[in-house]
C-alpha cells in the first residue's frame, strides 16, 4: 500500500504542480484530496490508510518538492487526528475522523496566542464547564486550514469544573461564536491559509473535551507534525537541487557547463549531504514515533514521554539545514536568483517556516535540554 | 559639510520613511531627490558635494536602514559617473555630470548580458565604430534605474575600428534605438527598480566612448559600487537590530522581558559583533579608494589596479555576515516573522540581493584569489 | 549476542579507562584483545562474533567515549577484512581471518602514498607478476597498526601479467622487504599508532592477490571504516559532552550553576541535536552497508555499488559537526579548557582526525557528486 | 619610526624563527629582548618607542606569524603598563616602567582565579590597608610571564581602609610572600608560560596602590591586550594561509597544481577574505583607542568608557574567524595535516587561546550587550 500511496503523491505533483509550470495555486488543495491520498495517516479503522510516519515522511518531502505549502495544509491535521485516536474516544473518531479519511478534509489546531507566546502555560483562551457543556473563549494567533476545516482542536486554560488545568476540546467548525479574524499575509508557504481566530461563548458538548493535560497533549499532538515540518525541509531541498542542476547542465561556463564546474560540484555535493542526513533524522524520528504507535499503549507511552527527542532534533536540524541549502541554492543563479524567472525565491521563502512555526529554536533547544541533556539517565 | 549630508540622510529617513510606517514606496526617490544630498559624491567641479566615499558610506547604510532600494538606486550611479570623472574627459563631465549634480538625476549601467553570465569577455553587445559614430547592438540583462536615468554607460564587446577590445560608451537615454524590454519583478528592493534594455543601431558620437579597456573600466566602476552595496547590509543589519530590539523591550517572558533574556541578549551581540565589523570593513576599504582618488593620478592609480582587494572583501564580507543577522533576526519574532505584521520579511529579501548583485561571492572569491593570494608579492 | 558486545565495550572503557582517570595509554589494545569483543564483526564461519555494522556504530562509538585511539586502531582492520570476506576466497579467509577472529590482531591497510595523494590511481607502488609469484615494490605514507599487524593489504598498480590495472595483495607481516619506515607523530590519536612503510622486492604467492579490480575494492573496503570513523565523532562529542556536564553541575554562576545558564543550555541542547543526527545518520548508513552484506551476493552488490552514498555523508557531515561540538566544547572550560587540567584539548585534537582521513572533504564530495548528484537517476 | 619597528619585528621573525626551520623555542624570548623593538608601546617619557596601537596591532600580527607564544608574551604586559602610564602616578612610572623600556622586562597580570571564573567581582584575593601598607593574601589561576617578570599587577578585594571596593596593587616579584605555584601545561602557545601564583601576606607600600576601582581598571587594562591578543589571529592566519600556499604551489592534482585547483582557490579566497577584515577591525578598534589616548584627559576618557565595544567586538570577531581558518587550513594536508611534518597542527592549537583568554565570547558578548546594544543612545 505504502510504496502506491508515496507513488500517487509524486505522480500528483508531477502532473498537478511540476508540469503546470506556474505559481502553486490554491486549487491544488482541492484537487489533491480526490487524489486518495489525503489524510493518508488516518487509521483503517475510521477508514483510512493507516500508513506509518516513516511513509508519511517521504510523503511529505514528495509534497513538498511541488509546494511546501500544500504539503503543510495536508499533513498539518495530524496534530489533532493523532489526539483524537489516542486521547478522544469511540464517540469523537467515528463523528470526526471518518469523515476526514472518506474526504480528505482538515482539521485546524488553535493553540498559540500572541500574549503567550512561546510559554504556552500562559495562554488567555479559556473553556469553562457549564452542565454538559463547556464554553470557549479567547483568540488565537495562528491557525493553518481554520476556515476550511471540518473541525478544531482548541487548546484552552480550564477556569472551572474541569479535571485538568489546561484541556484540548473538539470545537465543530459550524458551533456558534466560531470566527475567522483574518488571514494573515506570510512571506512563504502562499498555499497554505493560516489565519487569526476567535471563540466568543462558543459551547460544545463536555463530551469534546479529549482525556488528558492540555499542555501535554499539545506537546504529543506536535510529535508526528513537527517530524512532518522537518520532511517538507526535504522535500523543498530537493527542489533547490534539481533546479540547481537543471539550470546549470546548460549554463555555460568556461568552456564546459556549470555542472561540470568544480566549485558548483562541491557546492552541491555538501547540499546533498544535508538532505541525506536530514532524510535520516527523519526517518529516525518517524521510527521512534511508529514504535510507540505501535506498542501496547500507544496513549499512555506518549503520555510518559511528550515530546520525543529525535522530532525535537529532526525540527531542529532541518530548519537549520534547510535554510542553509535555500541561501547556497539562490547564490547559484546569480543575478536571476533575485528575479521571478527561477522558483528559487519562493524556494527560499518557503523554507523559512521550518525553524518558525511550531516552535523556534530556542524554544525546541530549552525543551530539548531541560528533557534530555540534564538529566543524566537521559542522554544517548 | 559631512556630516551635515549624513545627517540629511538620517533625517529624511526618518520623517519620509520611518515615521510614515509603511511599507516604502518608490515615490520616495523624487523625495530624495529633493534632499540635497543626492548624488553625494560628485565632485564640486561638477557642482557636487564631493564627499568622500568613507563618508557615502555611512549615507548608504543610513539610507538603506529606511529602504536598501532607496539606497541601492540612490547610490549605483556611481559605477559610471566615477568613470566619467575618472576616464571620461571635460565635455562629457559637463554634460552628463553637471546635471546629476543639480537634480539628482541618474545613471544607469549596462554590463551584465544572458548568455556571458560572469564571464563578461563572453558578452554579445557590439560597438562598431561608423566615421565619427558609434553603433551599439545587443541586449543586457539587468539595468537598475535604466528607465528613468539620464544617460546609460554601455559596456560592449569592440567588432571593428577601436582601439580596445572592450570599450565603455555614453549613451543618452534619448538615443534612438535604446529600448526598455521589460521590468524585473525581485524577490526584494521592490523600490529600486531593474530593466532588461536593448540597443537597436543606437548611434552615438564617437566622442563618448571612454578611454581605456572596457572591461577594466568597468571593473574599476565597480569598486565603489561594490563598497557601497556592502554598506547597504550594515544599514539593513541595524534595522533588524533595531526591530528586534524594539519587539524584545516589550515582549514579556518568564516574568521579566526578551531584551533581559540572556539567549536573546547573546544572539543580539553576536549580531553586533556582524554589523561592526562590517563597518570596520566597508570604511576601510572606502579609505583605500579615496586615497588612491586624492592621488597625484587616480586614473592611473585605478588602472594599475583594477578590482581593489579591501571593496572585493567588503562585498563578499558583508554579503554572507548580513544575510547571517537577516537570518537570526527573523527567529526573534517566532511565528510573527513570518507575517508581514513585522518588516523582517521584507528585510530578509532585501538582504539578499548584496551577495547576488555585481558578482556572485564565487566570482568574487576567484578575482581576490587570482590578483592577491596566488601573486605572494600581493599577499598582506 | 549484540547487546552483550556493546555492554562488554561500554564496561571495558568504563573500568580500563575512565576509572584509571589517566591519559590514555597503549597497554590498552592488550587490554581490549582480551574482552572477546575484538574484531566483532568477523563473520561466525571465522569463528568471530558477525556482528552487523549497525552494531558496530555503537560499539565505535562506546569506545571512542573512552579513547578514540583505541577505538580507531580495533576497527580500522575492517577495511582489510571485509574484502578478504567478499574478494578472498575459502584458503585466504580461513589462513588469515581465523587468527582474527580468535586474537584479536589486526589487519593492516596500505593504500596512501604521498606523490599519489587524494588521486590514488597515481600510485607508484607496484605489483609484478613473476611466475606463481607476485613481487611488490613502494612506499606507502601511511598505514595504521602496521607494527603490530598480522598481515597488511596492500594496494599496488600492476605493472606486468596482471588481470586488473591495480590490485589488492595480502602480505604477511613477516614477508621479507616489508619494512617499517617511521612512526608519525600525530596531531591526536595518540594510541593509535600510524607508519610510513615500505616494501622492497617483497614476493607472495599470487594466490594472495584478491579478485577485483585494486582501486575499487579499496573504494569498497572503505565504506564500513568510514561509517566506523564517523560514529568516533559520536562518541567523542558525547564525551565531550559529558565533560562540559560535569563541569556545568558543580560550576558557581550568578547565583546558580552553568549548568542551569540558559546560554550553556542552549548550547548543549544544539550538541545534542548534532549528536543525535550524527548517530541516525551513521545507523543509517550502517543500515544500507548491512543490506547489501546480507543479500544474494555482496560481492557483486558492492562490486556495483561502489562507494556508498549514505557512508560518505556519513563521513563528511561527522567530520564537520564533531569539528563543530570540539570546539564549542572546548569554550565551556574558559582558561581552564587551555590547560590539561580538563580533557578538552585532547578531545579537540583527537576529533580532528575524522575529516582528515580517509578522504577529506573535497575529495569526499567529488565522489559524491560524481556518483549521486549529477545523474539524475542516482538522487533520492 | 614605526615603520622601522614593524621592520624589525618581521627580520627578527625571519631569520629567528622562519630561518632556524624548528619548532619555536623560549630562548626567542630573550633575543627578541635585544631587537631594540620589546615592549614598543611604553611611551617615550619611560625611554620607551610610544608607538601607537594601530601599529602595535602590525607588530603583534608580525610576530605571531612567527610564533604566537612569543607574541603573546611579548605584549601582554600591556595590560599593566599601559594602567600605570594612566593611573600610576609619576614614582610608580620611573621606577617600573623606564626599566622596562630599557631592558624588554616584562609585568604580569594576576586577575583571574578559580572560584570567580567570569564574575570577577567574586574575586578571593585580598588586599587590606595596614599603616602606610597594604597586606595581599590570595591565589590567582592564570599569569602570563609572571616567573619572569620584574613586577606585578595583581587585582584583589579591599577587605578593610582602603578607598574603592577593588584595587589594582603593583607588586614587585622579589616581595615576600609572592610564589609560583605552578606552570601550566597548555594545548598551545607553547613559548608563553603561564603559572599558578599565590600570595601570601605579600605587603608593598600603600602608594603602589593605582587610582581608582580595581575591576574598571581591568577592563581599561585589557583594552589593548584584548585588541592585541586579535591581532595575533590575523598573524596566525597569515601562516596558516602562506603554509597552505607553499604546500600547494608544488602538489600536483589533476595534472596541475594545488594551487591551481578552483576548490582550493576558492577556499583560500575565503580565508583571505576572513584575514583581511579581522585586520581591518583590528586596525579599528586600535583607532579607536589610540584617539582617546591622545585625547586631552585619557584617564578621564577610558575611565568613563571602560571597555571599548570595537575591541571587545575584536576580540571575539578573530576568536571566531581565526578558528575558522585554522580549521580550514588542517584540511588542506589531508592526512600530512594530522602529523607534525607541517606546522598547522600548531598552529591550530595556538588559534583556540584568542577565544579563551581574557574573557570568553559569551562574557564579552554579555558585556558587549550590556553596554552597547541595550542602550539605544549606545548604538551605532
Amino acid at each position: 500500500m505504502a510504496p502506491q500511496a508515496l507513488q500517487v503523491a509524486r505522480e500528483f505533483v508531477r502532473t498537478e504542480i511540476l508540469e503546470r509550470d506556474a505559481e502553486p495555486d490554491t486549487g491544488v488543495h482541492a484537487r489533491f484530496r480526490e487524489s486518495g491520498v489525503a489524510n493518508w495517516w488516518l487509521p483503517e479503522s475510521t477508514g483510512g490508510l493507516g500508513l506509518p510516519l516513516v511513509e508519511g515522511v517521504d510523503i511529505a518531502a514528495a509534497l513538498a518538492y511541488g509546494d511546501a505549502g500544500l504539503a503543510f495544509s495536508s499533513f498539518v491535521s495530524i496534530v489533532g487526528t493523532s489526539l483524537l485516536e489516542l486521547y478522544g474516544g469511540q464517540r469523537l473518531q467515528r463523528e470526526w475522523l471518518k469523515p476526514l479519511a472518506t474526504t480528505g478534509g482538515y482539521c485546524a489546531v488553535l493553540g498559540s496566542e500572541r500574549e503567550a507566546g512561546s510559554e504556552l502555560d500562559r495562554m488567555d483562551t479559556t473553556a469553562a464547564r457549564d452542565g454538559d457543556t463547556v464554553v470557549l473563549n479567547g483568540t488565537k494567533l495562528f491557525s493553518t486550514n481554520a476556515d476550511a476545516a471540518d473541525f478544531w482542536i482548541v487548546f484552552a486554560r480550564a477556569t472551572a469544573g474541569m479535571e485538568q488545568p489546561y484541556v484540548a476540546v473538539v470545537v465543530p467548525r459550524t458551533a456558534p461564536g466560531v470566527r475567522i479574524e483574518k488571514r494573515w499575509n506570510t512571506l512563504g508557504l502562499a498555499t497554505s491559509p493560516v489565519y487569526q481566530v476567535s471563540l466568543t461563548d462558543c459551547r460544545v458538548t463536555a463530551e469534546n473535551v479529549l482525556a488528558g493535560h492540555g499542555l501535554r497533549l499539545l506537546e504529543i499532538g506536535l510529535n508526528p507534525s513537527r517530524i512532518l515540518i522537518a520532511a517538507t525541509a526535504v522535500g523543498i531541498a530537493r527542489r533547490v537541487r534539481d533546479l540547481c542542476m537543471g539550470y546549470a547542465k546548460n549554463k555555460p561556463l568556461k568552456g564546459t557547463t556549470l555542472a561540470k564546474n568544480p566549485i558548483f560540484a562541491d557546492k552541491l555535493a555538501q547540499m546533498e549531504v544535508g538532505i541525506e542526513v536530514m532524510r535520516s533524522q527523519c526517518r529516525a524520528a518517524a521510527r521512534d514515533y511508529d514504535a510507540i504507535m505501535a506498542g501496547a499503549d500507544p496513549a499512555a507511552g506518549f503520555a510518559r514521554r511528550g515530546a520525543l527527542k529525535s522530532a525535537l532534533v529532526a525540527k531542529v536540524y532541518c530548519g537549520q539545514t534547510g535554510w542553509q541549502i535555500a541561501g547556497t541554492g539562490s547564490e547559484v543563479f546569480g543575478g536571476l536568483g533575485y528575479t521571478d524567472e527561477v522558483a528559487i525565491g519562493r524556494l527560499v521563502r518557503d523554507m523559512r517556516f521550518v525553524s518558525l512555526v511550531e516552535g523556534g529554536d530556542e524554544v525546541v533547544r530549552e525543551l530539548l535540554y531541560a528533557r534530555h541533556v540534564m538529566p543524566p539517565a537521559k542522554r544517548s
